[in-house]
């Protein structure tokens, strides 16, 4: 066993080369047990085991600035600087992240959990290196599927003009999450089938590094001398090196330990293969790209319902309907609307930004959009929802799933923006479902308002809110239960605290309070929630989203503004960064749970 | 003359074609008529004449969809589309769009302002022509600048998938809204030089389209028989077919011709000179990118001071000062700073997400980058913001020129949302100058802070507030005058506003209200609100942001919170698209004047 208690990055130097493939094993097994027991990422890891072995043998982390790319693939990387014995509280409150984070660890160098921003961060640090006279290597660490974001492309653009060196190791498991689109996957695809570089490869094997060096200047002319640009790199200036086998720990070191020699900024292009170690994750990477902690209750999701809904309901009859989404068909369950109307179906790949703009001319040419988007990645593209959705008044609707508090995946995936973002945007109308009904209710409602839409849902398992109401009036606020002196309001998963706030109320027999479910966020209903301040007096107000900009302001300023003098409670999340932990732990944190929101009713009555 | 009142686009199609560069000669005249008077983008629209032209020959515009990019060179397009009668009006209140309108025209298929939207819109378009069987031609109408976006980028990815048909007209003017920049550049400059494509060319004038074609497919054979890909175009799947000369109407139509006739997607390339036709624009095309209207009084800038505070007084003192910008060093004013410290400049072109991460890097590298844009280019880099630099805390400074209403740029470029935004933004600290002074010292005071700051400011003239305080204490909320019963509150242009209201209060001898200058909306000043609203009665809050998550609700929300009862007047923009039109008529509209803030008072004192 290499590993052990205590295991340090420098105890990886000491390893002898020829057992460092007895690391790799035993840490591919440390992340399947972890992943298996905590949830996680498992397939993109487990694929950089030996890449990142080559790495840690070949950089400094301490001094060296290592950038992942998205990130979910850093668990080699965590265990092999100084984490092995935290591994185990992987994702878990207060445990390590599931993504670099700089407060964990030195050799943790730039958060991430979005994808493609490793090229401009390394960009960034190198230039940072050159002004302050610095030595280190910079190197992003990134994926195929990152790498046809506009982000990362935008960068790839301006490493001509930056005249310094960064290294970027291309991980290529001809993956995103889901698979990878697009004319750049032809191109990555050419360049790994090309003998050319086949023949590169063996010279890497047989040369010491200094012969090979005259090797690489002598292609480097021919490449240069040619009428046309060699690749899709060379013309971006940036030296292609590749392809080479990532899983070959002794081809990647000896590579890098080149690349580290070089001067000129170098892109290295590795084929691996994700889930690698794992058979039933290298022959299904999608299905094990994430896994979900040992005994959770899979139940009925959000996300299963919705695109039931627009799969088996409005689709069918709607033959101008299409949907969209970017490498996050089997995260929002889009699978069978896929098979169903695959012409009707498009996966863009990690672009949220063209995709919006791409259905802004989808709707211009006269077809009914649905955009399936995650919460956070939605700020990805908020300026094509303002700019070329919104200004417009065309009929996109977002189907915004993974909306409030999201769990284990921490403070970059969060979506508490969304709200307090979308009201300020004009033409732009908000729902917020409650239940599998209320979902249900609002995507037929809306399949017919020629303006943009945003249902927002959360992630997980759909919640059961006891009762089912038919919404007949479309009432932007429904009043589920009438009370005395107190009126509990929310939307989403807050409807069902509110509820189970009032059963614990009245099963204490204090108070018996109303409970309203906002579905519809923006227009606001102004005119309900004027009679529900004149009938009670304490409004309390909860709902999975950031105070700032949320729904409280909106009742708070509409008080403000009409001399209402109600106590007014918020149970909403206050501007912070919200860290990893379960669902129900992160509700705790911010106050947003039964006990609390009776708590805080008592206290305000006394 | 062909141009005449009435001129339809039915007139163009009966000019002869050996008098078409007579009616480009017109167009032009008309155009350097009217931006001169009434200002607007001046040398873009020059450029792109002769391609107009052709391009309204080829197509049809009540058919096809002509999609332009950013669209400030849409001036022709207007003028030959039915609006030569209209053109006068443009980018006056109630007149024409500086830039395509879909409710201006049905020749107008998407709306834009901001960059690189073309393709994306254009695919969408395609798709619902595909599903809806229809039969017309699809055009995105691109600049060389707007493709290096990720946008664009991701839409050129994208192509690949659609299966379906485009034409990609690239108007290569070798320039963005600054000089052009990055590796890209340097391979459209290479394909520009090619003899291989100088061949192409002349068989276009030699050969009648249907001979053409069949070279063309030769061609096309023998890129796709080469082991590497042909350029950047082919090898994404999208036929190059370059360069021409963008200013021969007849080489044009030609190629546009079999472009439509072809039945691949495909690219053309034209070579054209920004400011064509206007020896001074063509000499200084930067300069004469925008030009101002007639008889504008041009005083010292918002931008300029603020780049002269970061060039003379804060960067010569602080080696760690790095500016950047997007292309925009004219708008923003960095010409000197790049000129001064050249080495601490990066100038991305038009890639603001890249910008931002880029600036996290340098950031966490150690430096201390200033962000110089728009805010409406903001929204480009929303998540940037976010993911990147706020949940990181790094001490990025966002320098929002163009905050507030912008004027006769229009509805694509009000910077209203910044405020609503950046409030739910962890980590952020926002601040608002009123003029110059406070710009100069909140700029002092946040160089030393080691946090994400915003400070944004409003486009064109500085406002001079009449007297001249020094905010020693850093005061996030500074009383500039105490008053009897009244509070007017406000943040940036409003609070020149809110002097002036007063004045006229005073003249007419009825109250004498308070005035305060919110300097730091965030964190917001909650102490001294609480004093303020212990103090004053009616508190009037205004400024030139979204009331949706915008500032009175911050104080609204407090009262709510905290029982006070005071009477709340609102003067923000509510949650609407704000047309074209000058600044001051903007504030007319949404009553954000000394006039409207005095008689709103008076009537809730009724």
């Amino acid at each position: 066993m290499f590993l052990h208690p205590g295991f340090k990055h420098s105890d990886l130097l000491k390893i002898p080369e020829n057992n460092l493939n007895d690391l790799a094993a035993e840490v591919r097994d440390k992340i399947i047990k972890t992943v298996t027991n905590n949830g996680g990422h498992l397939g993109s890891s487990l694929g950089v085991v030996e890449l990142t072995i080559a790495m840690l043998r070949t950089f400094n982390p301490y001094n060296d600035r290592i950038i992942f790319d998205v990130g979910h693939q850093s668990y080699p990387y965590k265990i092999l600087t100084d984490r092995f014995d935290k591994f185990d509280t992987l994702r878990l409150k207060d445990g390590l992240c599931g993504f670099p984070r700089r407060s964990e660890s030195p050799c943790d160098h730039f958060n991430t959990g979005h994808s493609s921003t490793s090229i401009s961060a390394a960009l960034g640090y190198a230039k940072a290196r050159d002004l302050l006279n610095e030595q280190r290597q910079i190197i992003a660490f990134i994926g195929d599927g990152a790498l046809i974001n506009g982000l990362a492309l935008e960068a790839l653009n301006y490493v001509h003009e930056t005249g310094t060196k960064i290294i970027i190791i291309l991980n290529d498991n001809q993956h995103s999450i889901s698979a990878r689109v697009g004319g750049f996957s032809t191109i990555l695809a050419r360049l790994s089938a090309n003998s050319h570089y086949r023949n590169f490869k063996k010279a890497v094997k047989k040369h010491s590094s200094h012969k090979f060096f005259k090797l690489l200047e002598f292609i480097r002319d021919r490449v240069k001398n040619l009428l046309k640009p060699e690749n899709i790199f060379d013309s971006l200036d940036i030296n292609y090196w590749g392809v080479f086998d990532g899983h070959d720990i002794q081809t990647c070191m000896r590579v890098m330990k080149m690349a580290k020699d070089y001067d000129k900024p170098v892109l290295l292009h590795f084929n691996t293969v994700k889930g690698k170690g794992m058979p039933e994750a290298e022959k299904d990477p999608v299905k094990y790209h994430q896994v979900s902690p040992r005994g959770e209750i899979k139940k009925r999701t959000w996300s299963e319902a919705a695109s039931e809904i627009i799969t088996n309901e409005l689709a069918p009859n709607n033959k101008k309907i299409v949907c969209l989404t970017a490498a996050m068909a089997t995260g929002v369950k889009l699978e069978r609307f896929a098979q169903k109307f695959s012409k009707r179906f498009f996966d863009v790949g990690i672009a949220e930004s063209h995709m919006l703009t791409m259905a802004a001319g989808l709707a211009a040419g006269g077809m009914k959009p649905y955009v399936f988007i995650y919460s956070t990645f939605l700020q990805r593209a908020a300026d094509q929802l303002m700019h070329d959705i919104a200004l417009q008044n065309l009929p996109v609707i977002l189907m915004v799933d993974r909306a409030g508090l999201v769990g284990s995946d921490g403070d970059t995936h969060q979506g508490l923006l969304d709200i307090s973002w979308a009201r300020a945007i004009p033409n732009l109308e908000i729902y917020t479902p409650s239940d599998e009904n209320s979902l249900r209710e609002i995507m037929h409602m809306t399949a017919n308002i020629s303006k943009p839409v945003m249902i927002r849902y959360p992630r997980g398992n759909l919640q059961d809110i006891g009762i089912k109401i038919t919404n007949e009036n479309n009432n932007a606020i429904l009043n589920i239960y009438s009370g005395d002196k107190i009126a509990l309001i929310g939307h989403g998963i807050a409807t069902g605290i509110n509820l189970k706030a009032r059963d614990l109320a009245k099963s204490e027999g204090i108070f018996n309070p109303a409970v309203y479910d906002i579905r519809r966020v923006k227009p606001f209903d102004f005119e309900e929630l004027d009679k529900i301040l004149r009938e009670y007096e304490i409004i309390a107000v909860s709902g999975e989203n950031y105070e700032a900009g949320g729904i409280s302001e909106i009742i708070a300023s509409y008080m403000a503004g009409n001399n209402f003098t109600n106590k007014l409670l918020k149970f909403e999340v206050p501007c912070v960064c919200v860290q990893h932990a379960k669902s129900d732990e992160q509700r705790e944190i911010f106050g947003i749970t039964p006990e609390n929101i009776i708590n805080q009713i008592k206290k305000s009555l006394c």
